[in-house]
């Protein structure tokens, strides 16, 4: 496995594989990998013949008060977990390459990036799609794997593909969970040993308002009813702070008034104004 | 000559002269062919295999007032315009294939687009680049070709692609003037004869600029000079209305404090409120 640091170097050697009629898959990461994000190289592995994972904290992507300074770090680490899955090249830019002085240019989805986590983290989008355009066209991938725990940031990224036209495939890739039911991330490391059970509010409160849809098939339970079941299970944690709970559309993010195979229960909570943590589900998977 | 008006196609198309190992070069236009149009491909040719014309009547990139739907438009003449200097394919979308419903990503750059057009003009250079980045994932050019009449837009579509990294050559490609020393643009076609005058003033007050900085070789004239001299000239015909006319630094934009290699006289002036010109000329050529 090799380990780029330069921008014009992957683009170089990805024009390369692509000359050489390579098909190339993309994983955009932050780093720090957990089981989550290994499913996505593994994922990437078994479509393409060249996996470029690109582990970059893009500071365009953090407000002011987030945790860019402090989030997770270990590239040793990390490269050793990406080789043992078979990726072959991580490609890990310092901030002044990426984004050099003068730079100007903004990448942004409107509509899609306004409600839920966009609501609550201003800019973080266009941070998101910015790097993520940069990091297409410096690794023109054939395809790029996302995880379906940042439900709106894949929706956001596939509007941007389809409206400007990338030819490259994009594939959702499930959530990974913790045995005890937590959806994987890198912020679970911020996690103290006395706020897991207020961390596991938030999939406990999942599976909470699946059985409550099997266990009403017969009778109308309506998306308001099922959201309410959720806010419950996550508010009897005095740790927890819901930044939002809601069904909605899983492509176009509207919110729900009747239950449909699209639904998809999402959810923010804020744990000791510390840790926001993620999770989100489809309601009725077929 | 071939004519693709979808944009699956000429991407489907792109991409078979790529694994072919072919270059290809991307000429972004409106349509309504003049020489300058026709100097741009043929810059393209001297230095790919395909040459690939873009002609979309951008609605993107008109404001509320201006003249989307009087743009002239023949794609028949344009088509035997093309042809005739060896275009290989122009790809003609319509509007509901560039912005189907739904559309809602923006490519935007920042402090250049604030002033010169993009102050008269809000929200046009967003439209410009978007368009381009579309165009861009769509031929997959190796060069694109840009006229130096839209210096502007030159410079905005340079920090585009360095900013967001796209793999292409920009290639920008001077001015081609009519004999009496006017600008061509496919705006020339809204000018009345009684109006020509007027029009040719921009062209003029750029030689008088030139001839008084070789007059001046032994003195100091500042920018501020040059500019009111300018000034004089086109403020002679009362058709005309300034926008702006100014000497900038022709990579930042910036207003020059004093001559250099890199200024560039620019101008926009509308006559009879109805026809606006742009004309631009560095003045201190090597």
């Amino acid at each position: 496995m090799k380990v780029v640091t330069s921008p014009e170097e992957i683009q170089i050697l990805a024009q390369q594989y692509r000359s050489q009629g390579l098909l190339i898959g993309l994983v955009p990461t932050m780093g720090w990998f957990h089981e989550g994000h290994l499913s996505l190289m593994r994922r990437a592995r078994q479509s393409v013949d060249r996996v470029i994972v690109s582990l970059f904290i893009n500071p365009m992507q953090f407000g002011p008060g987030e945790d860019l300074d402090n989030y997770p770090y270990d590239l040793k680490r990390d490269c050793r977990l990406a080789e043992e899955v078979g990726v072959d090249i991580i490609f890990a830019p310092d901030k002044g390459s990426m984004y050099p002085e003068g730079f100007a240019t903004t990448v942004s989805v409107s509509g899609l990036t306004s409600s839920l986590c966009g609501a609550s983290r201003p800019g973080h989008f266009d941070g998101v799609t910015t790097v993520v355009a940069k990091l297409f066209n410096l690794t023109l991938p054939h395809l790029a794997v996302f995880g379906e725990k940042d439900f709106q940031q894949l929706a956001v990224i596939r509007r941007m593909v389809a409206d400007l036209d990338f030819p490259i495939d994009i594939i959702g890739h499930p959530i990974v969970r913790e045995k005890n039911g937590l959806a994987m991330s890198s912020r679970n490391t911020y996690l103290q040993k006395d706020e897991i059970p207020a961390a596991l509010s938030l999939s406990l409160s999942i599976t909470a308002v699946k059985n409550a849809i099997k266990n009403n098939s017969g009778q109308t339970i309506t998306p308001a009813d099922l959201k309410d079941i959720a806010c419950q299970i996550v508010t009897e944690h005095p740790e927890c702070e819901i930044d939002y709970i809601e069904i909605v559309d899983k492509t176009t993010l509207q919110v729900c008034t009747h239950l449909s195979e699209q639904s998809l229960l999402v959810m923010a909570v804020k744990i000791n104004k510390r840790i926001r943590l993620i999770d989100n589900s489809l309601l009725m998977e077929s």
